[in-house]
């Protein structure tokens, strides 16, 4: 494959200029690549969520090379790989970041663990592999290079998995979904999605009581957006990545939450 | 018209992945464009604070197509718009977000309701028009698209329009302003101009008081840049958005004010 | 000279639109540039840390002219300059920040105070240079024109050039080293490197202590990467920037040193 264009999802934040050494390592290499800065909020070592982001940005990736560092592990023994699936490759650590949103690329998937050092940055630290090997693999696989060039393919059964986030409905009738993240406007994504909903019986109106260890728990109003409740009103609604989350219109719903949302909410209708 | 350039201002922070959406989308219709951060960090759901940025980035903007996303009422029954003005083009909700920037742009404002679902992601969401509507529109728009080609064609004067921040000079000869942000150097941006300065008679050198709920006032010198007072001291200048704001040289203006700015502040001649 | 890239290193952080604004002038002087943003998270006019940022950057940096900003005598007497060495050109503010990092690209230095005002942007405000001199300038220069079209040239033995940061070991064998910065993992990088390993003696397992203000110091082993210890470990490595740093595997490494990390460290075998 051949990719114009190659995405980042890192935990590196915008400070320390992290992510401006990417940048400039990709330039170097491959200086035509149209690079995208997908996301590197993801909070530090939260393999999971950005694995879930990675996941989700698949729905509207453009066809590309995909970079993820979520790398508690780097300098240690896990193995730096890089994946192909449909019409997308990814490149990054081997614990779980990558697999998910290879899987949503599409089926036939190929994976190699990257140890061609000749594809890496020469004076590799012990503590920088997005700089020093994800991203000069990602370039050289985006000018054409091929995955068993950057290194030896394994089965892509080895790679390293790691456990959903949990979304049930208990016999009782209630959800217990995880909160995902929160985000700039208060918004609380869960694990929940429209399969919850349904098993719920929620529909357009319904009222719902979100249980936390608030007393009474916080009530809202199952909806489609925003303004579907008034002012300053609590709503359930699924999100633009599709998870069932809890917002408030012109308001921010993790202040409802106490200090620090959860990391279990039940959802159970009113 | 047809643009090589899309510009961002958006609400949404660096945080959740929302802003590399908006890029991943737009360069899956419009690879060649080039995208532009304008602004990210405008406050939550501050529309007008959004406008006046917006306005203000006109004074440089490159001829491109701009999208203002400060959006509270989206999935609501406010309006999604394109506007056209002069050799830009603005795409953005109708709550007064983007109609400053289009004056600013020149005269023959012409406008439309984006109603052309064709030109929307597919699976449009209820809470996420940034990405779904407004980045896809306007991509189409710089590729060639014309206005009534992305819905149909409105009357401009039927566009929502904000209050603008006062600025005003008082009988006793004591001015008004409004404060607009603080940056992150500190510098505190109010609402006068260089009318304001014209009005209260200020001169290179001339002392005055700032008026807080502090005791005393704070006091200024006015100046032009940071270096007319000595370090340390704060300066009352005419700021590089045309705006008056106070500033102290080597140090934050903001932490004379006390705990977080005012509203509006009072300036009168020592 | 002629370049196909440009970069920006500055304190302006991601707020306020200071960036976009960059980004905006780049782009109508040099639509076909590249710009990379590096870093914008310098501390609020750290011009020593910004000048070891982008004298770092230049281990991995493309050729390019790099715009570096950590300006506090903005609008005051301090010359705006560029420096041409080897296959980079530099352009900002004479006071230090950009002269390590042009020694880094190679011999042959030379300079010019920006004093071609047909170069800069029409109505120069007086406190953001970046936008209205610098920028403008590194375009001109990256299309091709030269460092006497841009200005006067000067001896480079006149430019401002700082202190460096200390890094020494004493007659008592205990190592004296600055902090420099702390990022968002919470790693803390100080100003000692190989030369202050080798001084010290230390090899992979060595015990050491860092001596802080904190009962005791802190214990931690000498080795290469993060996982060279337990999980929540202190290890003392060399990280991606060449320099000493105090790390925890899985963890931060700045809450070990009470509140704030001091401005200067001792390390010493245990």
């Amino acid at each position: 494959m051949r990719f114009d264009c190659m995405t980042l999802t890192t935990d590196y934040g915008y400070g320390a200029g992290f992510v401006g050494a990417l940048h400039a390592v990709a330039y170097r290499i491959a200086p035509s690549l149209t690079v995208i800065d997908v996301d590197h909020s993801v909070p530090p070592q939260d393999v999971r969520l950005g694995a879930l982001r990675l996941e989700r940005f698949l729905r509207i990736a453009p066809d590309a090379v995909h970079v993820g560092v979520v790398d508690p592990g780097v300098g240690g023994s896990r193995r730096p790989i890089a994946v192909e699936c449909g019409s997308h490759s990814f490149v990054g650590p081997d614990n779980g970041l990558l697999v998910w949103a290879a899987e949503a690329a599409g089926p036939g998937m190929r994976a190699a663990v990257l140890d061609n050092e000749g594809f890496w940055l020469a004076d590799r630290s012990r503590t920088f592999d997005g700089r020093d090997v994800f991203v000069p693999v990602a370039a050289r696989l985006a000018a054409g290079a091929g995955l068993t060039d950057a290194g030896t393919e394994v089965d892509p059964a080895t790679l390293v998995r790691l456990e959903r986030p949990v979304a049930r409905v208990r016999a009782d009738g209630v959800a217990e979904v995880e909160v995902l993240q929160v985000d700039g406007f208060g918004n609380v994504q869960t694990s929940g999605d429209r399969g919850t909903v349904a098993e719920l019986g929620l529909r357009a109106g319904t009222r719902v009581v979100i249980g936390v260890e608030v007393a009474g728990g916080v009530s809202a109003t199952y909806g489609a957006t925003f303004a579907d409740v008034g002012l300053g009103q609590a709503v359930l609604l699924i999100d633009s990545d599709g998870c069932l989350a809890l917002s408030v219109n012109g308001g921010r719903a993790d202040r409802l939450l106490g200090d620090g949302p959860p990391a279990v909410l039940t959802v159970a209708p009113a």
